[in-house]
């Protein structure tokens, strides 16, 4: 069978013209929606991806705050830094970026990060919103996962997705969000035993593992859906996925390829994010200030 | 094969037995675990199970508040004794119980639960903080259903354990602390596709849909462990579960009954979390007031 490569540029731009659009529509009511990117590491590729975020945001029309505290900033500097920024009403969305500085402890950092600001899904409590079926942002990435099935009329309800990898910022959320579209949902991961007891009957297979040539196609089933999260920087400085593409091509139905597959759409959707919460804190405001 | 019946009751009392053990050194120091319950219904049946609360509470040592608010209570009332009680230091754990009066939202209402206090796992930052890790007590039914799989023995590392019901309550909840045990976990609901896809393949099998005899000895292999969560009152007053206990007799390996099993373990793990609670709050107030 042949596979399709489902890319997810097309998707990005889609994406991407929304976020401009809707920055056009604020821009008109006399707002700039605004992207705060907290960052303290001196970390090359760190720096680089910032700016890629920075650089997408001007080109669609969000304006984007680099809050570069230094390699040695201390938790009590971060954590007072996140909560003026979620205090302060011409931010719309928070970042905090990862590495931080040895010592600082992220987990109690994002819960700082005022939820409805939270427009990459870090703090816990935006996690918990999303699994009792409260407004909030998904972690970028996982909300990618989704936005890529969509835009490709993949189902999902009555299906079985089979998730590998149960961090927060991936399997967790996205298992919620395949949930919430009616999914039968399976979480596997590195102790889980034998992937293909589960890989093999699913239809759609998610891998966001971190694991270079973790899922082959012996894993699958002819005409499974392969959806690759992984990013993984090989010796030589090229990014692969988890998914031995090789293998799996003649086998799954369709494949995301990495990169341009669920990397591409993630940085928009952040965009989006950022002003889908612009607006709702517009209309918050309305809510506080015009009498009833 | 022959079923095993996995009774509650020696569980719940060992339970007890670690409640009033908690109490009596917690005394020891001058503290009085204190569990608050906010009630605004007249329902009979939830005053009966309140005052079934208390009882079990007191004949374990621990101090139960019940703050009935009476069934004409506004959300605002219902929000101000929640923060009041989050703020009190008298009291160590909250629950506020449902039935709501009408119009009352009781999402907005959990948040004002503090997280420490959160002893019944209702806020939706204490489901956050058990995805991510962080610490946070689990819904009492949910952890109920692993206390069992520990009472009894029953591994789910690197085996496949299926939740039938993706509720807050338990399926979700259930689910993250199943993950937490490296097993694989499969979560199926009303709109998944045909049980037995996934049930007949599963090592455990926890039905939480609140569905009179939704699973039956058709959807489970010979060995199955079958943990029924389900709690439905029949017209005639009696209590079953999910399970068609008759039909999965003789092929389950195990079945937890309904009444006596995990209903039995919940009120126990209720006020052993009151206990851990008062415990952990009387560390930090020594954090905060010793001078290190």
């Amino acid at each position: 069978m042949s596979t399709t490569l489902l890319s997810g540029r097309n998707l990005a731009k889609l994406i991407q013209q929304k976020v401009r659009d809707q920055a056009r529509d604020l821009e008109a009511d006399g707002l700039r929606p605004t992207l705060a990117v907290v960052v303290a590491t001196n970390d090359g590729s760190t720096q680089w991806y910032v700016r890629s975020i920075e650089r997408a945001a001007e080109g669609a029309g969000v304006h984007c705050r680099i809050v570069d505290l230094g390699s040695d900033a201390t938790e009590q500097a971060l954590a007072s830094v996140l909560k003026d920024l979620s205090a302060e009403p011409s931010v719309n969305g928070i970042i905090l970026q990862t590495p931080l500085p040895p010592g600082v402890d992220a987990d109690a950092l994002v819960g700082h990060i005022a939820p409805e600001k939270d427009i990459d899904g870090a703090n816990p409590l935006s996690l918990g919103r999303l699994a009792v079926g409260q407004p909030a942002f998904a972690p970028a990435t996982a909300r990618a996962v989704t936005e890529i099935l969509d835009h490709f009329d993949i189902p999902v309800a009555g299906r079985n997705v089979v998730v590998i990898g149960r961090s927060a910022v991936v399997g967790k959320p996205l298992s919620l969000l395949l949930l919430e579209r009616d999914a039968a949902v399976t979480v596997c991961h590195s102790r889980s035993g034998p992937l293909e007891e589960y890989t093999r009957k699913a239809a759609v297979v998610v891998v966001a593992a971190g694991r270079t040539g973790l899922l082959n196609g012996s894993h699958i089933s002819s005409g499974t859906v392969v959806i690759d999260v992984g990013t993984n920087v090989l010796a030589d400085g090229s990014l692969v996925g988890d998914v031995d593409e090789a293998s799996v091509r003649g086998i799954a139905g369709a494949l995301t390829p990495v990169p341009g597959g669920v990397g591409s759409v993630t940085t928009s959707l952040i965009l989006l994010h950022t002003t889908r919460a612009a607006r709702q804190q517009s209309c918050a405001q309305v809510r506080e200030t015009v009498p009833i």
